[in-house]
C-alpha cells in the first residue's frame, strides 16, 4: 500500500557538458549539453523513502522546465501518495489538464516535460514503497488497476478502456515464462554511441569496432547534415559491420517530406532498417507519405509515391519528439511508421506510455525505444520489459536503444550483457542519481560549471 | 530602412483577474486569469522607440513562458535590427532552432508561444520605424521580401517558395481597391462575449440584447460541459438572434472523436455555422473524421461515416491551439477543417502566420482568425486585414473573432464600427500597453494582485 502525505518536491538543473566531445550530436542538435531537469518526491511516512523523477533536456532551456515544475507544485504537495495512485487517472488529468497551465501546452512541450518529471518521481516512489522494480511492478499489478492510471482521454476511437483490458488479459497467457526469459536473457539492445554525427571518422571506426568485439550485432548511424558525407560514414560502417548485422539511420527531423525520400533513396544500398526521424515529429502524414508504397491516402500526393521508401525496404521509425498519445493514435491509425519509438521522458511518464504501447499492440507495429541522454535508459527498460512480459509477447523486430554515456552517474545504472538488457533488481524506476554527480554538475553553481564557465571564451 | 543594435530586451508577467466574473471560461478552461508575457525590446538608436510583444497565457504558466523568453534573449541582444529583418527567415529557424532549446520545443508549447513574444516585439519594432501600422507595411512590402520572412521548412510538400510568391502575384490585383474597402467598412467581426460557460442565463440573455443593438450578427456560444444546458443556452441565443443571424459553436477540445460526433448532431438544430474545436488540437485525422461525410479516408473509420457532420452543414474550425504551420499543413491535406483559425501569439509571430495564410489560400479554405483574451484582437486585426487586401482577396465565409474585454489597457486599442475591425492607423503591431496598466497587473507585486493575494481565502 502506498503510504504517506507528499511534503515536499524540490527540482534541480543538472547538467553535463557533453557538447565538449560531440557526443550526443546530430543533424538538428549539434551542441547537445545532456541534461535533465531532476525532481526529488519526500513524504511525511516513517519509512524515509523518496522518489525521483527526471525528464531529459539539451542544457539550455533545463531552467525553463525547473519552472514549469514548480508550476505543477501546488497539485502535488500535501497530496497523499494513496490517493493519488488510488486515482492516478484522475491524478494525471489534474496535472495536464489544469484550467490555466494547459493553455501553455496542453500536453506537449515544456509543461509535459515537467509534468514527466514529476510523475515519474511518483511512479519511483510508489515502486520503491512496494520494493519492487517498476517493470515487476506493472507485471504484477491487476490488469484493471493496470488501466486506472490512463488517460483514455483523445484515444477511444482507436481504443477503449475494454479493449485494453482484452490486451492486456490476452498477455497474461505465458507471462511467468517470458519474465523468466527477460530475467535470463535480457532485453535486446542496438547502439547508437559508435557514430555520432560530430565524431571523426576515425572515433566511428574505433568505437564500432570495439562494439563489435563486445557482441553487438545492430547499430545506428546518424545521418541527415550532408549527403556526401553521409554516404562516406555509411559505407564505412557497413563494411564494418558486414552484410549481415543490422543498420539503423537516423536524419533527426532534419528533411522535408521530398527532400527525405530522395535522400534515403540515396543511401538505401547501404540496407537500413529503418530511417528515423525523417521529418517534423509533427507531421503524421509527411510520415505516412514517406513510408508508403501503393495508393495514395490522400490526393495530391502522387509525386512521392513513385519514390517512397516501402519499396526500399526501409521502415520508418519515429517518437523521440512526438509529444504525446494523441499524436501517436494517428501515426497508427496512418500507418505512417514501422517502428514506433516511446520515451519515457517526452510523454507523461508511465501513464501515457502504458496508453501508447497498448495502441501499438492494437495495430501490431513493434515498439523500439528511444534511449541514451540521461538516465533514458536506466528508465525506458522497465517499459519496454514490461511490454514483452504483459503486451506485446513477442521480440520480433523489437530491440531498444543503448547510448553507453552517464549510466557512472546512477545509483542502479543499467546492466548490459551480450548486448541485451538486464531487468533491474532495485526497487524502484532506477531513476536515483548519486548525490555526488548531482551536487557537482548542478547548473550553474557545480563545480564543473563552475570551472566551465570560469574558463577564457565562456 | 530599419535601424539600431537591440540594446535590451526586458519581459513581465502581466494577469488581469478575469476568473472572478467568468469571463472567458469555458469547457475546458474554466478560471481563466487572462495574461500575458509581455516583452520591450529596446535599441541604440536616436528614434527612441521600443518594440512591444506579447503572447497571451491564462494566469499561472505566464512565469514559465517568462522564463523561455529570457532562454532566446541572447539570440536578440547586440543583434542589429536591420540583420534580423534583412534576414528573416534566418532569425525566426534561429530561435526555433537553437539546438539545445528546440529540445524543449520544438515549434510548439511554451518556448514557441515565447518565441512568438519576442518576434511579435521584433515586427512592432519594425513597423513602428517604418511608420506603418503592421498590415500596411505587409501590404506594401515587397512580394520577395514578405517570403523571405517564411521558413518553408516541412511545409515544401505542399507550399514550395514559388507556389507563394504566384500567390501573392495575383494578390495584387485589385489591392488598391481592397485597401480603399478596408478603410471605409473594415474587416467583418464576430462576437464571443455574450456567451461564456460560467455566465448565468440572465447574463447571457442581457449581453445578447445589447450586442444586438449594437449592430452584431454573428454570435458564438460555448458548449461541450453538460448537454442539456447547451440545448437550454443554444436555444436561448437562438431564440434571441432570430433564424436569419449566425451562429457558432465552441467545444474547447472537450469531446472525444465519436462524442464530438453524437453531441453536435444533439445541437444541430440551432444551425451552427461551425463547432469550433470539438477535440484535441493535435488530433487532425480526429477533426478529419468528424467534419466528414462521404468515404472514410482511412479503413476503421466507417462508425462514424454515417453520422458524421457534414450532412447536417456544420463545418468544423480549429487552431487557436494549433501549435505550428506543420499542423495546419496537415488540416488542411487532410480536408479536417473547413474554417481555419489562425492565432497572432500561439504561431511564431507573423512570420509563420504568413506561412498558413499563404497555404490556407492554396487549398481555399478561409481564415477566421481566433481572438480575445489580452491583445488578440489588437493584433490579429492586422494579419486578418493584410490576407484580404494581398492574399485571400475574399470575404466570403469569412470574419474575425472579437472579445470585449481588456482594451482598455492598450494604447492602441481595436475600433470596432458596425460590427467590423476599423484598420489601426497607428504605426507598429498595436502591441503597446499602457504603463500605468502594466504597472498595476504585474504578478505578484502590482497593485491588483497585492490585494487579492491579500485577501483572505487566497
Amino acid at each position: 500500500m502506498a503510504r504517506g502525505r507528499i511534503s515536499r518536491l524540490s527540482v534541480r538543473d543538472i547538467r553535463f557538458p557533453t557538447s565538449l566531445g560531440g557526443h550526443g550530436s546530430d543533424a538538428m542538435h549539434t551542441d547537445p549539453d545532456y541534461s535533465a531537469a531532476y525532481v526529488i518526491l519526500e513524504t511525511d511516512a516513517e519509512d524515509g523513502l523518496k522518489g525521483y523523477g527526471i525528464t531529459f533536456t539539451l542544457g539550455r532551456g533545463t531552467e525553463v522546465v525547473v519552472c514549469a515544475v514548480n508550476a505543477l507544485a501546488h497539485h502535488v504537495l500535501n497530496r497523499d501518495l494513496g490517493d493519488i495512485v488510488g486515482d492516478f487517472r484522475g491524478f494525471y488529468r489534474q496535472l495536464t489538464s489544469d484550467g490555466q497551465l494547459r493553455w501553455i501546452g496542453p500536453e506537449k512541450g515544456v509543461v509535459h516535460l515537467a509534468t514527466a518529471a514529476v510523475l515519474n518521481a511518483v511512479w519511483d516512489l510508489w515502486a520503491k514503497q512496494e520494493g519492487k522494480p517498476l517493470w515487476k511492478l506493472l507485471v504484477d499489478m491487476d490488469p484493471r488497476r493496470l488501466l486506472s492510471c490512463i488517460d483514455f482521454r483523445y484515444i477511444t476511437d482507436v481504443l477503449t478502456e475494454e479493449e485494453a483490458h482484452e490486451i492486456l488479459q490476452r498477455g497474461q497467457v505465458g507471462k511467468r515464462e517470458r519474465e523468466e526469459q527477460m530475467l535470463t536473457e535480457g532485453y535486446p539492445a542496438y547502439t547508437t554511441s559508435c557514430a555520432w554525427l560530430g565524431y571523426p571518422d576515425a572515433t566511428l571506426q574505433q568505437l564500432c569496432s570495439e562494439a563489435l568485439k563486445d557482441g553487438w550485432t545492430r547499430f545506428k548511424v546518424k545521418v541527415g547534415a550532408d549527403l556526401q558525407d553521409d554516404i562516406r560514414r555509411c559505407q564505412l560502417i557497413r563494411n564494418m559491420i558486414g552484410p549481415e548485422k543490422t543498420l539503423m539511420m537516423d536524419a533527426n527531423q532534419r528533411w522535408d517530406v521530398p527532400e527525405a525520400v530522395e535522400w534515403m533513396a540515396r543511401l538505401a544500398e547501404f540496407r537500413p532498417l529503418w530511417i528515423e526521424e525523417p521529418t517534423s515529429p509533427d507531421d503524421i502524414l509527411g510520415h505516412a507519405a514517406i513510408s508508403k508504397a501503393g495508393k495514395p491516402l490522400l490526393p495530391g500526393w502522387w509525386p512521392y509515391i513513385l519514390q517512397a521508401l516501402a519499396p526500399l525496404g526501409i521502415g520508418v521509425a519515429t517518437g523521440e519528439q512526438c509529444h504525446n498519445r494523441v499524436i501517436f493514435k494517428q501515426l497508427l491509425q496512418a500507418k505512417a511508421l514501422q517502428f514506433l519509438q516511446i520515451d519515457s521522458c517526452r510523454l507523461g511518464s508511465v501513464n501515457e506510455n502504458l496508453a501508447v504501447l497498448l495502441m501499438a499492440k492494437k495495430f501490431d507495429v513493434p515498439v523500439c525505444p528511444h534511449a541514451g541522454g540521461v538516465g533514458l535508459c536506466e528508465l525506458v527498460q522497465h517499459l519496454i520489459i514490461f511490454d514483452f512480459i504483459s503486451v506485446s509477447a513477442s521480440l520480433k523486430d523489437r530491440m531498444c536503444e543503448y547510448v553507453d554515456h552517464l549510466h557512472e552517474h546512477f545509483k542502479y545504472p543499467v546492466r548490459i550483457k551480450k548486448a541485451s538488457y538486464m531487468p533491474p533488481k532495485d526497487a524502484g524506476y532506477s531513476t536515483e542519481m548519486k548525490e555526488e554527480s548531482v551536487k557537482k554538475h548542478q547548473y550553474p553553481d557545480g563545480e564543473v560549471w563552475k570551472k566551465l564557465l570560469a574558463a577564457p571564451g565562456d
